[in-house]
Formats: C-alpha cells, sequence, structure tokens
C-alpha cells in the first residue's frame, strides 16, 4: 500500500531556472552589469550534474549541494567576466538563489491535498537546509525533509532513494518517487520504488526537447500534481 | 539573530505518558488483560534513558529509537506477565503508540505561531520516522525534522544539537532549543546554543517533582509554547 510520495524538486516542484535568473538580474542590476540572467542560470545550472558526479563516482567525499552550488557560481561569474563585480558576501548571498526559486502553479495546492492521504517529503539532491529554507519562501507543506543529505550521495544513486524510504520507516514499495525527469524514475523504480511522472515542458524554457514524454510505463503519470492528487486514493 | 527554533517533543510538545497510556489501555481491553497502562506507560518509559546510555557511551552503535522502544516492551511485557498475549504484530503496533501522542493544548497553535517567523523542528531523540508520524497524527507543523537520527547519537550529546543547527545551515547562536527539561537546555547552552524553558508539570503526572521551575537563567522562560511565541520577536 501506498503510505508517503518522494518528490524531485528542482523542476518537479519548483522553477528553479526562472528563480535564479530573477535573482541574478536583480544583482546585475544593482551593479550595473549587463549580462543574460537566464543564459548566467543556465550556465550555472548546467555544472551541476558534472559536481555531483565526482561524489557519485567516489572521487570526493560527500559535501552538500550547497558546496558545490558556491563552487559553480564562482566558475559561473568567471566565465561570464564578472568576478570583479561580486565580492565574497555577495557570492554568498547569489548563492542562496537556490533558496527563492517560485513552485510552479499546482504545487502548493497539489501537494497539500496529497499530504493529508499520504506522508509528503523532497527526495533533492539539495541539503537539508536548502529544501528548508526553499519550502519556507514557497509555502511547501512538506512532512519531512529527506534526500541526498540524508544518505550521504547523490541521485540517481540508490542509496538516496532507500535511505529516504528507510527514513519514514517504510519499504521501498509502499514509497512513490514523483519527477519530471525520466532518468530519476528509472533510478527510483530500479531501487524497488512506485515511480509517478509528471511533465515540466518549460523547466528549460520554451526550447526544451528532454523530458516532455513519460519515457516507460511509470506506476503514475499525471499532467501536473493536482491531477497526481486526483489520480492517487 | 534567532533564526530558527528545536523542541524537544517528548514531554514538552506531547503528552507521551496520557498517550502511551490510551494505547496500552486499549490492548488490553482487546485482551482481556487486567493491567495499569498508566503504571505500563511508566515502566516503558522508565527504560528509555538507560537504553540509549548504551549508545551515548559507546557500548553500542547507534540504532533509532523505534529500535530502543521495541527492545524495552518486550521488557516491560515480561514484567507484567503479559508476554503470553502480545504476539509479534501486536508488539510492533503497540510500538507505534509513541507515534500517536496528544500534543499538549498549546502546542499546535504555538508552533503554528512560532512558524511564521522561524524555522521550527523537532531536535528529540526519536527518529525521522516516528517524529513524521508523530507531527502527522497531531497536526505538529514542523519545517524539517531534525534531532538524534541527523547526528547519529542521542540527547544531552553535544552533536545531537550542533548537527541539528548545522542542517539548518545555521551557527548554534542562531539556534533556541526549547524544552522542558532544564538537563535538556543545560546541555544545549554547553553547545552554544540559547535556551527556552517551559514547565509540562503534568509530564509525569499528578505527583510530578522534576523540571516544576527553570534550574538557570534561560534565555527565555514562558508558562507554555504560546507564551513563548508572544515573547519571541
Amino acid at each position: 500500500m501506498l503510505k508517503a510520495l518522494l518528490f524531485d524538486v528542482f523542476g518537479t516542484v519548483v522553477d528553479w531556472r526562472s528563480g535564479v535568473a530573477r535573482e541574478a538580474a536583480s544583482f546585475f542590476a544593482e551593479r550595473g552589469v549587463d549580462a543574460d540572467p537566464v543564459a548566467f542560470a543556465d550556465s550555472w545550472r548546467n555544472k551541476y550534474q558534472p559536481a555531483m558526479e565526482k561524489i557519485r563516482s567516489g572521487g570526493r567525499g560527500y559535501v552538500a549541494l550547497d558546496v558545490l552550488h558556491r563552487e559553480n557560481l564562482d566558475a559561473t561569474l568567471a566565465e561570464f567576466g564578472l568576478e570583479a563585480s561580486f565580492d565574497e558576501a555577495a557570492r554568498r548571498e547569489l548563492n542562496r538563489a537556490w533558496e527563492k526559486l517560485p513552485p510552479w502553479p499546482d504545487s502548493v495546492p497539489g501537494l497539500t491535498a496529497l499530504r493529508a492521504r499520504y506522508a509528503i517529503a523532497p527526495c533533492s539532491n539539495g541539503s537539508i537546509a536548502l529544501m528548508t529554507w526553499l519550502a519556507k519562501y514557497g509555502g511547501l507543506p512538506w512532512d519531512a525533509i529527506l534526500g541526498a543529505e540524508i544518505a550521504r550521495d547523490y541521485k540517481p544513486q540508490p542509496a538516496v532513494y532507500l535511505a529516504s524510504a528507510a527514513a519514514l520507516g517504510l519499504a521501498p514499495a509502499e514509497v512513490m518517487m514523483v519527477a519530471a525527469h525520466n532518468g530519476d524514475l528509472d533510478a527510483a523504480r530500479a531501487a524497488g520504488l512506485q515511480t509517478g511522472f509528471l511533465p515540466r515542458p518549460r523547466e528549460h524554457g520554451p526550447g526544451q526537447t528532454t523530458d516532455l514524454e513519460p519515457a516507460s510505463d511509470w506506476d503514475a503519470i499525471a499532467a501536473d500534481i493536482n491531477d497526481l492528487a486526483r489520480q492517487l486514493p
């Protein structure tokens, strides 16, 4: 029986691209910097998977995503020729852009409906701190904060899904992983979890080509989180 | 600046004695057992500190409180001569009494008021699972679930307070530990946290003699959680 839902967060629950671009734009305006904040957000995010891969492969011990975000921010500022415009305090503050991402319009009502029937928690690569402050920013009504920091590894390593289910005292089959990314669900299914897909066709902007459709027979396939709440018992 | 409040839970936020006694009474009635459910609750709880002490002292690796509760339940059933009345399934179910404890009347409104201004989380010796299901049972509006399982050790070890603050990305001085137990606050203060005391003079029933008053000049001293919410900025 399904008892809990774990959610991917960046892209699935919140719109990271608009949120990071908005924060960057605000910092650029304050400094009179002429740079494209959306391109800046994309460049920052593009360093996300390679940074985690070093940890997943065992080449580096676990550090929280906040640390990786900060290293990637420094690299992105260098790429954009903006190093001189951002001192240490500004970099720390801009790094918190990831705590200020807008939920998609269906996220808060959909999660609220699901929370009445299931335990709900993020199973994100974000840290407990990042997920907690992001939830406070957007009003995300989680029951607990699970994910990478519980496992001290990064998705799609099976330990992250398994540790998150175990932290609720549940067997993997009692838990559904919900994501807008087929690869996340491939890994969750391999770990024994149920799977729920919903598309976020604008996560990467108007030209998105990935994850527009479910790539497998996931246990639930929904239009958004509200629709998922209608479909599940 | 104060950014988060960590709460002791058993006794401070929920009435474990009434809750466990009520669950035990229900199990006794179903089985026609003549035993005092309040004495049973007290006897079960009396094994709590010695069980954790083995782990705190390094004599045993970390296991979640659910495991200790179950071992202590088995011992308590033996003491009361009730072993034959409780099969494995019944023991598992009765062990979940700790997930069904009533909040004190001020807990939900007080926490709700505080949550609008601070991050709030349990810093309990209970596991993530136990704290999550207990919160769902009683409507406790936590932002995250912190405490013993994050640190893989038990209060009053300093690691539990420090790991809980660190999991929010905060320095100890930015966090207040709130408890109805002076000893918990002694340890939190030694770890560098702010401290808030509120008495729960009926936690142990009508004859309670401990923790009736604050034993030090804690940073906040309140009548209950509602009063704490009124006092804090």
